[in-house]
């Protein structure tokens, strides 16, 4: 009946959306459903392909003859991190619905501060009516964009066609039509020109802790909008939310919009939470269409049963 | 000194700002400004030009040689329907900031609904953690937009680029690259497949109390969004706001975004204010920068006079 080579899936996403999506997906081939309490003592010996969202750290041991390992999301930290990875090919999810849906996101918050939406509910709430001046324009002001990867380049088009000024800053320089670039070494001279920063940088020991007091106070101050503002979609690990905090009570900082944490499911306890201009989101700025993301693995493992090269393989040595 | 004619500014805008464009502002030629009370008094004969935004009515019977009359806005219902106003040309205000704000603020609006902000705020006050499901993307999303005038159209290519599907509706209908358009005849048609109603018109005789019940109950029921969204930044005049609030507290409508008000400055007393999925500014959408605007009015009295024609002159008989 299963003519085709086995997959097991441990996905930590919310369970009804995975085995609606399971309907009808790796068609001829035998699925193997960690979430379902029936597989949990499965031999799991023989099974090449595992598509994995924070698994069960002993799914690597019990799954030894696996041949790709495929990450749920855009991000691979979750696993890299984590786990004692066997020495398999890491392909990470690529796909235009999340990519686009990352985007909005971030076009949303940089309107909701441009535009003062968070002050706005605040008078909307007090029934005042007052209009907020000096109301800069997008080309007044200056969105710095971190990680120019399948994210950040997304964003970057979407940001200036919106009319922002937008600048970029990756690891290697990129060439982005209209958008000065910096690399690595240029950071400083990034920094001083920000005014909003939105971070899509994958999580790594360069990456971690990298959005902290030193960061903030390089950033460009007196610009259009007063303060600068710090937007976060990567990862939380990049940030140091205690500095978040200071820096926005401080005035360093003069508005916020996190989608990650340090430690997720955010903390009750956490003065995040309700500081004037936070925007908070349960990192949920582009969540993975489950649908969608097993197309993407069927795609990947044709071509590999096919012998052809796997796209999206992380560098295991960068770590992403 | 005065070598050339001149021009008398009666703008009820936030006098700071009006102050501070005046200076060096149309240069070789008087300028009264009825803001100042030494001009309370004065005579305006002889003056052929106005630049008005809500003029005191005696404006026209004692500047009675004038040729020519600017509206301080993109709007001319302030002063088409509320005088008995002189055969001359009356001259709009049509600038590129002005047509990007706009947009941004329609885009923002556009995308608080999609990604649920107001929602995700409440739950933010709650210190809630949790994914509101589903999210559909703007591609699953039809908005429909009002009006295909200067505004309206940089607002569709903007929300096209956002992923958005778009389609729109205008008097005589448009031909817009990948946007099916509707004209008057057409309305339930469009209304039937629009998810976010974008109101981008003027305020007309035809246009005035349009957004009422009967037009929110042809709008898409069960589309992505699950209940239709209204959004405004046109004029007041051609919403029902009781019909508004009704629809929102039945479930016609979902949403609203609303920049406009049948009475301004919105009373205290509106429910608007606090129902629970409702966006108010304060006619803030798309403020006429005072600068733009004198430098347009400058541009335009320079045809006049070199007897080229004047442009964006309002069709007295279709009110727009
Ligand atoms: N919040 C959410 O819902 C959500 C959803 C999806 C993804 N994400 C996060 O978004 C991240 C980015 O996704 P992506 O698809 O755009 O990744 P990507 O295509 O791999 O791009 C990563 C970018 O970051 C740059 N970068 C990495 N390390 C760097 C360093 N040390 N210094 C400077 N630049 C560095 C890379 O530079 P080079 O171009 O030089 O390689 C590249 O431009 C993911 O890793 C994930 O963590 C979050
Ligand atoms: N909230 C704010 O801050 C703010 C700021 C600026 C402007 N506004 C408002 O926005 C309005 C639109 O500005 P605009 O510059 O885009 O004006 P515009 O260039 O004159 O365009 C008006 C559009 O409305 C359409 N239209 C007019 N009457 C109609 C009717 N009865 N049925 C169907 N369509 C009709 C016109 O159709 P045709 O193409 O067939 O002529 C045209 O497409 C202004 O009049 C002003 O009231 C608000």
């Amino acid at each position: 009946m299963h003519h085709r080579n086995a997959v097991v899936i441990d996905l930590k996403f919310a369970r009804s959306g995975v085995v609606e999506a399971l309907k009808g997906a790796f068609p001829g081939r035998e699925v193997i459903d960690m979430g379902d309490p029936a597989n949990a003592g499965r031999d799991l010996s023989g099974v090449p392909y595992a598509v994995v969202w924070k698994p069960d750290p002993a799914l690597f041991e019990r799954a030894r003859d696996l041949k790709a390992i495929f990450s749920g999301g855009a991000g691979v930290d979750h696993i890299l991190s984590a786990y004692e990875l066997p020495d398999l090919p890491v392909v990470r999810f690529v796909d235009r619905s999340l990519t686009d849906r990352m985007s909005e996101w971030v076009v949303l918050q940089c309107l909701t501060h441009l535009r003062a939406a968070l002050p706005y509910a605040r008078q909307q709430r007090d029934r005042v009516w007052h209009e907020i001046s000096p109301q800069p324009e997008a080309r007044d002001v200056t969105v710095g964009v971190m990680g120019l990867g399948v994210l950040g380049q997304d964003a970057v088009r979407k940001l200036k066609v919106m009319g922002f000024d937008v600048i970029g800053w990756s690891r290697r320089q990129k060439q982005i039509d209209g958008v000065e670039t910096f690399d690595a070494a240029g950071l400083g001279a990034f920094l001083a020109r920000t005014d909003i920063l939105v971070g899509l940088l994958p999580l790594t020991s360069d990456t971690r802790g990298l959005y902290d007091a030193s960061l903030f106070a390089m950033l460009r101050e007196g610009g259009a909008l007063g303060k600068p503002v710090f937007i976060n979609a990567g990862r939380g690990g990049s940030q140091v939310e205690a500095d978040i905090v200071t820096a926005l009570e401080k005035g360093v900082l003069g508005a916020a919009s996190l989608d990650v944490f340090e430690k997720e499911p955010l903390s009750p306890e956490s003065p995040l939470w309700d500081l004037a201009n936070v925007v908070i989101t349960p990192h949920a700025a582009a969540a993975s269409d489950v649908g969608a993301l097993f197309r993407h693995v069927e795609r990947q493992i044709d071509r590999f049963e096919k012998g052809e090269p796997l796209e999206y393989v992380v560098d295991r040595s960068s770590g992403y």
